[in-house]
């Protein structure tokens, strides 16, 4: 990719001209240092106009309908007049595209609309650099005037909790009478819920749909803790008969109010700031740990004794963290 | 404390001497270097001796009733032959106390068995500290013929995650009908627990006690991913009619053999000293960041400057970690 200058991505992406929001994005993906230096102008110069969006991740393990309740969600949003973007975050969930356009041809109808912006999941890198990335596309998107952005995860991965991180609404798409579908979700994900929806509500399915609401209400109230302002609610949908579609969006809108009004809102976005920072410093950390060259010539032979129970764990993390002296 | 010869520590250990395991205890906890060179001399050689005991973790909050289960479970394992020691982790645990004697008093039967030792909640530190001096003095108490081990901690704190990497079987105790003890109870506890126990199951509260193991089990297999070869149960149990107790010891020995049979035994064990070294590292990364003399004067003007949204959180993070070079 030809770089431009920096003026040229800030300008298209505050024009809201869609060609080069996904230029911008490219450039932030991309670990070149020569982009990364004009990608950290960029964000730096439209931090301050973003933070105005809805937040949304949605997460999900295949085969509970993700996509198709997005694009729903989305088509929805359309007609209440919302600018939304969808972003992908884990690379695995290309698997089921197979391309680029893995992600537009599972949302058709979102994808030509043009108040819609669909980006699919990079190509790789760390989860860190993932998440972050996902981070810094959502500002760039924000400063290109989307009110909603939906940033999606496969709910089996490990990108969960960060995107959790990042959102002000997490939703974790369910089925009703599918314990099975918990041998594939990640752990503590519902320790991450504002709300659990169980989809695919509709015909034969409705009355297992309501049963699977309570049970799931009664498990959440039991297990999960629940902050004074909020107790995660248990939805249903529908992609089918769009039954519930709205009173998500209705939930999540309720959920801003309800936390504006304690100051939650403003202590969340804060709190968000700093633990992204704090992510980013443990993986520069650890990044620097790794590539040191002792580190990497000892640590396999040092990790084999310790599992083996020759060397005490921390005489050993002993002999590593004096290597890096 | 003068200190002595390694040798006086390792044979006074291995020949079952309490008041030579206290003191070694003490000195593992010790932060003076003299000290902390001599506690790795002593772990090193006791370390391959280490590891037949049952080590289990206890956690529930204040008011579930966990010192006396502690005792009278403890009492039990006396009854069947089996020496045990009870380490606490909490610094905070000792505010019930309030002195070095806390602990012993909370447990009066138990604290004069001889077959029994009791250790105190070691006074402070930091959590990584407190979890990995508890680690040592399981391997000297194992090294000391100790043939349980049970760390307790108080379900609130932050060392839960830490303790269920350090035991084979973690055991959360819980009240019947008691939502609100959720209110205090660590987030993702129960992603951590091998069973969940319903304390006061006796008298009027036997029932409810029923009504609340039916609740949890559901609720566990609704939420909470099982493992192939282990499914959570949910036992009741009481300190007044003692109903249960056995029950317990009788599912964790399960527990062992199954996982023994699959192998599972052996894999936890090991991954736990990796996770162990790990966790040593990570601590020890972090320590060197937060020392850096630059890192020291820099940090609570940018932490205060990515709170306030005036600076990208990635921008930030890299002026952070350019100041290490």
């Amino acid at each position: 990719m030809k770089i431009k200058k920096p003026e040229y991505y800030i300008n298209g992406v505050l024009e809201q001209n869609m060609r080069v929001l996904a230029k911008t994005i490219t450039l932030i993906e991309s670990t070149l240092p020569e982009h990364q230096n004009t990608a950290k102008i960029i964000i730096d110069k439209l931090l301050p106009d973003s933070g105005k969006a809805v937040r949304i991740g949605i997460t999900g393990v295949p085969g509970v309908g993700k996509s198709t309740f997005i694009e729903n969600f989305g088509m929805m949003l359309i007609r209440e007049k919302q600018n939304v973007a969808v972003l992908a975050v884990d690379p695995s969930s290309r698997k089921s595209g197979g391309s680029i356009m893995g992600d537009k041809t599972r949302m058709e109808k979102l994808s030509v609309e043009k108040n819609a912006f669909i980006r699919p999941s990079p190509s790789g890198g760390t989860l860190g650099g993932v998440a972050g990335k996902t981070r810094e596309t959502m500002i760039i998107c924000e400063s290109a005037g989307f009110d909603v952005i939906i940033v999606e995860t496969v709910g089996v991965g490990q990108s969960e909790t960060a995107v959790a991180s990042m959102v002000d609404f997490f939703l974790v798409l369910m089925l009703a009478g599918a314990g099975d579908e918990l041998q594939g979700l990640k752990k503590g994900i519902f320790e991450l819920a504002d709300a659990v929806a169980i989809n695919k509500a509709d015909g034969d399915n409705i009355k297992k749909a309501q049963l699977a609401k309570h049970e799931y209400e009664s498990a959440l109230s039991l297990l999960i803790q629940q902050s004074a302002s909020w107790s995660v609610p248990v939805l249903t949908c529908s992609a089918v008969t769009l039954d519930g579609i709205e009173d998500i969006w209705e939930t999540i809108l309720e959920h801003r109010k309800k936390l504006t009004s304690t100051g939650e809102y403003t202590e969340k976005r804060r709190k968000q700031s700093l633990e992204w920072m704090w992510a980013l410093l443990e993986e520069g950390l650890k990044s620097r740990f790794f590539e040191n060259t002792n580190i990497k010539k000892l640590l396999p032979g040092i990790s084999r004794e310790v599992e083996k129970g020759r060397k005490a764990p921390n005489v050993a993390a002993n002999e590593l963290l004096s290597l890096l002296k």
